[in-house]
């Protein structure tokens, strides 16, 4: 950590800050440059030592030098992690898709799709059961029949589940169902949700914050993975930014960015990142290009009648066009769709 | 609800939305313009209408013309909803000012704060006992024992308490021991806890999240009052936006904007919604100025060795001082601090 | 135009608006709704009328219908616009590709690149020589000399040459030596700058800027345009976000969102866009998968020791490397790299 | 400066940077830490060192520790400077208002707003003839006989004359009318512009873009200064954000920041920065409570009929109520209306 002083600092200042770092249990280097004095703080990462540091006397700021996440960093873990849940793989050169509808509303409806997806390429199946809703008067999902049904359409197809968890109350229930535990955007801070799910034996697809940033990011996917559980995708699905042509900003950098820092697999959402059904497939391929570790696309039999996120849902054949277009350009760059 | 339909919609298109329009129970209005026809919607609102009509064959867009919130609204209810609980209040004319430490600490910090906020003028007692932390390895707070020491500084000092409820797990406990919940930015949009909270007879302070909309700041709200919940205090504390010389962007125009719009209680949090000791003051008594209906001010007794926030902690001279000028502002503007 | 009236509205509130729609030579459609009434307006696009309106008496908002551009809209010209200039193109199939350094800094150093990225298989050479910098202290470019050395560099190579021109002071002489005229962000709304390049037979790379609305880059394009100059490329070059993890957040979605609402070539520019080398490749690919007409890239012989923007350039085996990922993903998706 | 190493930097990259650092002519402090090697660079400001540094081989990031300004530092320069021209006044205590028509568009509509401000207290006149439009089919300004009406308005009222200026061309003109000079937030990096007003003997208001960070700002300022004029007033006009029920975002902690930052003064637009009318009073008052030293503020005889910005603009009624809030605040806080 590096304590920068105000160019007006004075001597007594200095030394009240040099000694506070000591006695965090840092070793301070004091540097008297040509306008001001800096004191690196050398030692083990301590989290809350940079706020504490930022309110001292003659301070102007602290610059940490090392990420805050542990766990989750390449450099703990240099090699790539792949998540694998039945045919569902993710990471390490594969990009594995999952798809389905927003909400499940019918068997007719989830039935229909899961075979659509099933048979364009996908391998696991998304579903919303308990729909976070903006609006308390919106639809709010079949909560477990929905469960049921996507239980039932695993049994058929075989594709893995994907589902969203909402609260800490629903975390049995959930997993009983399914075989993987969505967190929504809205929930990538509710740290109780993120330990419950941590310690349960299913993967976790953690979403990003409209407005996290990227340490936000992977520390929320830290309080998973102290708590034990490895399997945490990290799904980049839009940020918010002052354009309104799109629902969110998509920004798949984020792809570079993470597989720099962490070992854990990007998922793209191109349905959420953009909010239009017609920018959905350029995104998709774009994200593959990338190096994406996997897909998140909303599928639905007839989205002009879908009870939530119609007008960002691909029809079957949609989805089938993409899916082709995907698989071409992952071949052609050496890796594959899963 | 205006349905804007592409220049290059066919009749059949225009045919078919104004049919589907009409299916959701709505009267439907064609309106062919001298580039492209736009249908209006005329009804009562229907929360999922707009979603289903965006995704038909040849809309543009669809437009809403209504509010999606109810209750909150100031057309509902023109009055302004005044906040009391003990001896704060908040609304129509009265500015109360909560104040205290990030975190409470130990009985000793705690008790002085109390002590000196009281003296400065303020009617309730801020403190955290359950703390939301970026990191897994920050300080998380003293739990019930930090709720028992906040209800011993009310019972010596008749301050009203407000602390962060973080999980439906809490409610009971939290309520045991407070007068206000007050629900984090993080969990602005954590649907379960914003009912959870609207079933206790407890007033609420509902923070605007960091990215959020004033639609979906003002439906997180509307989730309480849905509830029965009607002691609710909407709290602006700062946006994420590109700016990083503050932690957040504090945008006082949320002042007037949202005394047009609803009719509950607007609180600022200069100490969030800067990140720096040294903006508070300032912030503080533009805030008053802009007409805002209370204050949230972090004060600690040593903030240079509080365990959050110390960057952003008044002293106790200093919050004096702020009040002191907060007061003359509200005075010489016909208004009151409470 | 909507134009919507609050719900306290009163009846020659109404009235008095429904004549200033007719004033404006415009037919008025009163629609009276359940809460409030809507006033459309119904002719031709009137530019000034929006915010004339919107300050009427009684008027809550102010809703367009129509996009405000005419001459860059894909409803005036549907077919898309392919711009042409020596063996580079963009548009249509085309991703053109230009490459050079940020600044030309000597005939050595343009001379190298200039022969490697015309190797690798660029059709257009970039490098400024006027050079807006955000500090005074920072190297303001080799001006005239820069600009000659551009054109022998084309001499040699057959490259067209983009260069960006600051000031209509330099609208003569920059002419006089490149091909291509490249308006930067920060200038995307010097209007006086727009219209002087709409006066040049000289083809346009025209920058969004870093918080430009995608209707203001396309009134921006439009100032052009409506000179008589029609052949502009539109440059996606990353927008200003909370994100701090690189220099711009870059929305690859405005690739399909422009094919959708323009004719003109969308250029991407992955090197501003993401500020960091490493990133610089995986977006390249990602541009052309999400099917951009273009790519600018910043390429150096020796980034370390570059005058400007190292930390972003290429050295030429990674723009080999990168343009190699290109042509395979552009040959799987039926474009070719031009 | 900082150079932070990667974690995984070899010894023989760390004696390379060191090297490097040195060859810079700075002195090279190199600190070994737990995790990783940090070099400081030490010695006089270099504008093009950090980008040097940052593409180096092994280098992580590079922090910059001092501001990259000079001449606008407050540690260079301690006193605030007042800015004076004929009767207006700002910084030091003086909060001088800026008042007028967004657009001169007759002399009457501009006699009458001269009278109107000027009886409410305003000592400069603010008027454009040369206006920056976002459409090429908008409005486009009166431009040398809306300057000559303007002169005319001082002559009678005594008031300073504000007015924007858009080119290099117009330099010589406008300086012939106008007392002071803004350039607009669209121009703000418009550098040859700044350099041209520079060399003027006329005040500068400089209105900040609408992404520009603090350092970009105050950095446009320094290109101002550093050609010898002294003369500069910073507008915080509001900045592009995801909120969407205001124009811009306006961000009042500008004021504290840029006093503690800066020496010039610091003038506040709350009609751009809000767009609506009914926010424009309480964010003027809410900015001279946050300490600013002058208010520009959009006035117009009749709004509704404004060729711009009319919904943001005050009636003479509003803005005398606004002046006389304005002043019982700045005397409750011991300041002053200028």
């Amino acid at each position: 950590m590096i304590v920068v002083m105000e160019t007006t600092a004075t001597q007594e200042q200095i030394d009240h800050m040099t000694e506070r770092v000591r006695k965090l249990g840092l070793k301070a280097n004091v540097i008297v440059g040509t306008e001001r004095t800096v004191i690196a703080a050398i030692g083990e990462k301590r989290e809350d030592t940079k706020d504490s540091l930022a309110s001292g006397p003659g301070v102007s700021s602290v610059m940490p030098i090392i990420a805050p996440y542990k766990m989750a960093s390449r450099e703990v873990r240099p090699e790539p992690t792949q998540v694998q849940v039945r045919e569902f793989r993710a990471g390490n050169g594969i990009c594995g898709v999952m798809a389905g509808p927003c909400s499940v509303e019918s068997e007719e409806q989830l039935m229909s799709a899961a075979r659509a997806v099933k048979a364009a390429g996908a391998t696991a199946l998304r579903g919303g059961a308990f729909k976070p809703r903006t609006s308390p008067y919106s639809f709010q999902g079949m909560k477990e029949e929905g469960l049921k049904l996507l239980a039932a359409a695993r049994e058929e197809t075989g594709l893995a589940v994907v589902t969203e968890i909402m609260s800490t109350d629903d975390v049995e229930l959930v997993a009983k169902y399914a075989d993987v535990l969505q967190i929504g955007a809205r929930n990538m801070q509710n740290y109780r949700l993120l330990e419950a799910v941590g310690n349960v034996d299913r993967a976790v697809l953690l979403k990003r914050g409209a407005s996290a940033t990227m340490d936000e990011f992977l520390l929320a996917a830290e309080y998973i993975l102290n708590e034990g559980n490895e399997n945490v995708m990290l799904c980049e699905r839009g940020i918010r930014t002052f354009e309104d042509h799109t629902r969110f900003t998509l920004p798949l950098a984020s792809v570079p960015y993470l597989h720099r820092k962490t070992h854990l697999p990007v998922i793209i959402d191109p349905s959420h990142g953009t909010g239009h059904t017609y920018m959905v497939p350029d995104m998709a391929v774009a994200a593959v290009a990338a190096g994406a570790d996997g897909l998140i696309i909303e599928v639905h039999p007839d989205p002009e009648n879908a009870l939530s996120d119609g007008y960002q849902s691909l029809e079957f054949n949609q989805f089938q066009a993409t899916m082709d277009r995907c698989r071409v350009v992952a071949e052609a760059l050496g890796r594959s769709m899963g």
